[in-house]
């Protein structure tokens, strides 16, 4: 967690700051990032709570390409409505490829090819897919990016009955995740712009940002499954196409929303669920043996507690290391200070930063109750 | 788990065939391919062995962008070597972009920016990313594909010893996941082509298909840190270029290499560790309420067992789901057939095909046991 005291001149908003700060993100070219162990671990987290609440709604992941031909995009008729940030590139053998923002066309020729009946409905698919675009003005850091991680999910529905079941699970699913990642957000309804479709409504973090949409969510109906010519056989032994939806998340996006939403004059306060490690154990001055034994053992018996736990065993001033402890937002603290010739440490909050000494063979026992509540 | 009983024309491996076969791929285009839900399921659970045995070696995880400035290439000198088989495109910006299909300039660059010291050493970074390939000849399904799914490691060291210990450590992580993925390998010196370096070696999968390397390691030496600068201060306060390994793993190959070395004249025999589901449970006649309500109930145990469980509950003959079930290489079958009167479900096993007959309430602890195993 390579740590600084300054910004990057380019870096417009406090999470992009913080990012870059708290040595979570690298930048590599312009809207081009690398993720860091310790925002990679957010990214991670993040990425998890999207997964258990998607398969909660009885969506089932796969994984498509991000290469895609360009002739399922004339299918769909909506190659020559995507403007330059789609990524293009003619192959060695002369074939329009792409790099799909999206995946509607793929996703509807999978299901036209493996599904016909409406005895196999309805089906909701999803991915978490690295998606690129050629941004005009990358900005805002991994928010405004040109490449990124989203969650896509398609359903495919025999009745408008049914999208709206779906779609209505999705909107529940995103409200859990969003509020599980610690975003306070606002829902509202949207344009559908090149995804098309007849309604949608999206999910806006908020925070300072300017752009911070963290989730869209669209009733697609035929759109694509007429196009397409992706039909099923109804009840009746009538040929239908599907009645689609799909609905979007930034998970990427979530991890920026969510600094936007929680920190200080000090740094980032990372909700608890997301956080990259949920305690730091800091000896006061590494140059005394017994505080750094007591904070090495500590170490341990959260390791072995399968508690994610870091330890700042370097030689520096304690003031610097509270300082980069603030800064990368670890929820709790355990510092091993002078109160240690009385068996005791200090367990410090990060949110709200209350304090309390605890008998370090108890330091366990309060951090696990606190991570349980 | 879409089965058919006919592969693709243009299957030219068994573990291409079976894998389209089982329901595992998708085809989009040439060389690029869906991992259908199993198939995804079976990935997932190779990426896991590969991190598990990366973060035991001390590597550290993070995620560098698939997209890279050709600036770096520059420096490295690299972008003239590289052929065809590189994706490039000039960005609304009129910068040269690529699609890197290895991190050696990105990971050096990070380092440079992030590491000065001897005490930060040593350090290995990994990922797990998809790469992008134009391949002349697409072949042997996702073997030989244009996009994939690679673990590539970087080692930084402040000597040639520090570079024999991490080297070491990584071909020993590297055993533990082809024999933990049920493969058998060889280790071969290899030519360390335009990676450079001055000694590699490649794992190669034994199996029909012609292709297969699964995992290459290389001594770099300073070829990178040299040409691109990256400099540490040594013990004597000297500036030195950093010594770096690098040490790349085909996930999605290990996929295909695991079928070529486990499969029968029926289909796949998952090995455990990676198969996509442990159990099935197979209901011989779903007319039967008695064999349905069981099947059902055994489902239901397996799940709240945290056993990861198939119903076969499709209106079809025992034959036919038996077929899917050796097709599909689920490692347990349970099957509630006629014993059902005597309270007895089948217990079959996929390797060997041995056959057990078990009391229903003993299924479960039966199941876990061999698991265990």
């Amino acid at each position: 967690m390579p740590t600084s005291k300054e910004a990057p001149s380019d870096a417009d908003t406090i999470s992009h700051k913080l990012m870059s700060r708290a040595g979570l993100i690298d930048k590599t070219s312009s809207g081009v990032y690398t993720y860091l162990p310790a925002g990679y671990r957010v990214l991670r987290k993040v990425e998890d709570i999207v997964r258990k609440e998607m398969n909660r709604t009885g969506a089932i992941e796969i994984l498509m390409p991000a290469l895609q031909p360009a002739n399922l995009w004339k299918e769909s008729g909506r190659l020559d409505k995507m403007g330059e940030e789609m990524i293009r590139f003619t192959d060695r053998h002369k074939r329009l490829m792409l790099f799909g923002p999206t995946h509607e066309e793929v996703v509807t020729d999978i299901v036209r090819k493996n599904y016909n009946s409406w005895k196999q409905l309805p089906v909701i698919l999803y991915q978490i897919q690295t998606k690129f675009r050629d941004e005009m003005r990358p900005r805002f850091g991994i928010v405004r990016s040109r490449e990124f991680l989203m969650k896509d999910a398609y359903s495919f529905e025999m009745n408008e009955e049914g999208l709206d079941i779906s779609y209505g699970k999705m909107k529940e699913a995103y409200k859990n995740i969003f509020s599980g990642c610690g975003l306070d957000f606002s829902i509202q309804q949207a344009d559908s712009g090149v995804i098309g479709g007849k309604f949608s409504e999206e999910f806006v973090a908020k925070g300072e940002c300017p752009e911070l949409e963290v989730g869209h969510i669209f009733k697609l109906g035929t759109q694509y499954s007429e196009s397409m010519k992706a039909f099923f056989v109804d009840r009746n032994g009538e040929e239908k196409p599907f009645i689609m939806g799909c609905y979007g998340i930034g998970v990427s996006r979530i991890v920026a929303a969510a600094i936007e939403g929680n920190y200080d004059e000090k740094g980032i306060i990372w909700p608890v669920s997301i956080a990259p490690f949920k305690v730091i154990v800091i000896p006061a001055n590494t140059e005394n043996s017994q505080m750094l034994e007591t904070a090495e053992k500590l170490y341990k018996s959260f390791t072995d507690s399968n508690i994610e736990v870091l330890l700042d065993d370097r030689n520096e001033s304690a003031g610097s290391k509270f300082a980069d402890a603030d800064l990368c937002g670890i929820p709790l603290w355990v510092i091993v200070g002078r109160k240690i010739t009385e068996g005791k440490a200090e367990i410090r909050i990060r949110r709200g930063r209350k304090s309390e000494d605890v008998e370090t063979g108890r330091v366990i026992e309060w951090v696990s109750d606190f991570l349980n509540r």
